[in-house]
């Protein structure tokens, strides 16, 4: 049973002194763009990943988890999206994913970073499906807090899918009560915003109970929930949140109805009984989520590690 | 944010091709045993740590989780545990789990390796909290299997707490169908048997759907579940069996009751939320768990890489 | 001075508890050849380097070191040589170097993996600079013993230029006593065979004092001597031997009047001053060579880790 | 021959991108002292190692070829060695060896941080091998350099055994131009210095050049030379010098006889073999060296990776 184990390694560190190891097939690309250092690695036991930074953001073993734990809950909890903004989601698996809801009529993704956008074209045309080129798809590449703040458009479903916040980076200032708020401003009456929020594990829960409490702050209805993205080391946190929908109390026998009538070609992850239980914690994390007694603001921005 | 990284590692292989780092603060004990490679690592995220053969098998900071998960779920759905049998166990955190259930009058653990209990003692003294001294428990040293076979005493519940099967190991004989067979034998009328069975992860689910379809193919009742163990580095399955109750049936606010009645103490992991939670999958993991083809025999055994 | 610290590397395990690590940069090509795994990286610190089945074998930085060491101790000890043969050197550096040599007319290289040598040309054209195109050149792909065993021709200077002897690998049997003989027996009059012998470190030196002492037992004259090629990780052995001619009495100055007089474009490595000083060894390394008693047989042959 | 790897490792990063990699069988001591980070870890390549600050300082397999190597040159080149002046040298090894002398009379040590020397009795007693009891040994904890500057005493030899200059460490000030011209003024008439440089790989001369250039600045007569400790992962760089002797000039068997009749014991590495071996160097390493063109100053300090 003992294999030869890898001699090439990408190291993901979730902290100066933990960190998740991935056997390295090869290096298929790697550049610094103007934003951030871009790798697209093939490693043994996820295919292909992309690595933003020197941490892990999506692989091809388990993506299709990540981004529909990300899109669904927003998007089944409304009643009929049909205008989508996305901010970030570079490699475009999200809007491959909102894009299988019929409904959809309008998607605008605005991501800083337009290097990693046509990189992934090419690198990893899985993830977007040729999404690009749905004439639904606006794409603009630009600081997507600025682009909200001056719009007057109204949205759907906000999908918020950026790297964690570190210092100097591009995503900080998309993690606050003052961002949340202009989100909140654009949404529809219905409307819904999902993120994803950083670690769920009660050893490393930071950033997802500020984010959580953040968002309380801002909508009557806050959904914290986890999802398990196996190459990522760690249970992965998200938040959905809403001024009039509480996605919790839709039974999980309704998503399954939903997401048959609503979602072209079905689902791989999602499920009525997943939508029911990611969003049951254990006690603890129960308690460290509810009396996180910290809010992101503009001039107190929350910084992960990296 | 940068801080310096650690340069003592105690990389946990989980595969040839994947590992968990963790940075080491000192190493309190390693030796070899007669049965295994036992150590005691002290590390800088998750505290004191127990390693065998080379594998995290509990942490200062989450085996609570891993022992209330191991533990709550099959001696709350019994309606009144008074007799537990442990097969391992051997740091004594389940035997302490088991003794808060005030009902509880008699416990047996049975673990081949004498080592691992005493030097848990000295090493692990938390794990254990004197367990090892209540007048109700009992301990032996030798094959569980053989324990069990010879014996005519009935439990009601039966936690088997081993390290996963690897080749030439200790316990890759407490995997199979024949195994959980004469377990079956040996449980009361409302007995119950849990287990832990590996990852969870959709990407390496081969021993938890193998133990769950063998358990399936013996017990009329069967719920396999899962808990995040963040040292573990990917999200852990479990299994609890019986042949006349049906622990998925009993409600969260029903558990929430039993914990405050029969808990000394209370819980720090488990409640009804996570109750209901834990045995709720993705629609991908279901499939593979339902589906699984493999049962383990004797003469098929099944092992992990190690 | 605390930079970030690379995220991609390269173990290069010289045991099972020793190894030299490389931040990768990117990796060039990686496939399994006949013969052996086969990888170009490009490393942080050494540039481009070849890797054969998970081991170093030559970097950008440095591979000037190691052909030089190789190739000019015994081609300037040779009055005049004119007829080389190469067992191995796929990439091309050692035949580049032995035609630098003004008195060469024929150099024929056979080794086994024809994909090396194709690969290396595209991807390591600095190795080779062209050498295979010159028409003194002759390349075989074929096992190199049983090509000398069948041959009557004579060559001034044989040089090894091959992995060191894993089990199982395209090695081992030409590191015997037996086909060192059959060396000897294709060297002219005044011939000198030279070969690279594994690590010179005195806590990891079997290798080498084996394959020195077994060349001691076919030849008359015969210098164990070091160079250091720091991607290696550790100091490295040669041995250069003959039955007339003994390098080791060549002082320095003619050493440097011969490179001058005999290598075009000059060395950037070699010396009269290295010339002496490689063959100077610790008391405890000579001591560990010349005690050494063990003679490397076909039916006894050596491996080494990997 | 694949034995099982190591997974607990010590990694020796010699630069962000390139390290050494030792087995950790357990770490016996490991604890911050006022200057520096202190650990004792039994490797499994190099038994007892101590380390500080995360890298490699000496090992019970290759400690006595550092030591030899550092102290013996000048010891030998002098005359008549009686008294001797260490900077640094805390665990004692070095003390050891010049005790070994059987003309000294006296040897004061002076280091800073007398955990470092506490901790090494109890942890290395093969190191200092009882040095600090003998009556000829004087022991003080101050900086060395305030020490010198203040003292009217001469000394026959100097032997300056610290960690590389780190920024914010305790050694940067004893590189210096300044600090060198001090200790020439505190030297005999036929009084020698030697110190230790850094790494003398080709592919990271700087600290090792630029000690040998500051120490041109000050003395007529420097030798640069090197040794190979194989658990630091690269050849490492030395250097002695003096006002009057030139180490270099000794007859490799004039060393021999001095050995013999000096040294109780005689020596494991040092002989007039490696004596005239260890001052020569590849051609391209002596170009570096001589033509390297930075002098340390107290204001212009050098600095290495750590």
């Amino acid at each position: 049973m003992t294999e030869p184990k890898s001699y090439k390694w990408f190291l993901d560190f979730l902290s100066p002194d933990e960190g998740h190891m991935h056997g390295i097939e090869t290096i298929l690309f790697a550049k610094q763009t103007k934003y951030q250092r871009m790798e697209i690695l093939e490693t043994k036991s996820y295919g292909r990943c992309l690595v933003l930074d020197g941490k892990m953001q999506s692989s091809q073993a388990d993506e299709f988890v990540y981004h529909e734990a990300l899109v669904h809950p927003a998007m089944l909890s409304h009643p009929e999206p049909k205008r989508v903004f996305v901010v970030g989601g570079g490699e475009g698996a999200t809007v491959r994913e909102i894009l299988r809801h019929k409904s959809v009529e309008k998607v605008l993704m605005v991501d800083i970073d337009e290097e990693v956008v046509e990189q992934s074209k090419i690198y990893l045309p899985e993830w977007s499906q040729g999404a690009f080129d749905d004439p639904r798809v606006e794409l603009r590449y630009m600081d997507a807090r600025k682009y909200l703040e001056e719009t007057k458009d109204n949205w759907d479903v906000i999908i918020i899918d950026i790297s964690e916040p570190v210092e100097e980076g591009p995503a900080y200032l998309l993690y606050t009560k003052e961002f949340y708020k202009i989100v909140q401003n654009r949404l529809g009456k219905s409307g819904l915003i999902s993120l994803q929020a950083g670690s769920a594990a009660h050893t490393s829960l930071t950033c997802f109970a500020a984010v959580y409490q953040t968002l309380k702050a801002v909508f009557p209805y806050v959904g914290g929930y986890q999802a398990t993205i196996p190459s990522f080391g760690l249970p992965w946190g998200f938040t959905v949140a809403s001024t009039r929908i509480d996605p919790r109390a839709i039974a999980p026998e309704e998503i399954d109805r939903r997401i048959k009538e609503r979602i072209k070609g079905g689902t791989k992850y999602y499920s009525g009984e997943i939508h029911q239980g990611q969003f049951l914690f254990p006690k603890n994390v129960r308690n460290s989520l509810e009396r996180f007694d910290r809010i992101i603001e503009d001039n107190q921005p929350l910084y992960t590690y990296h």
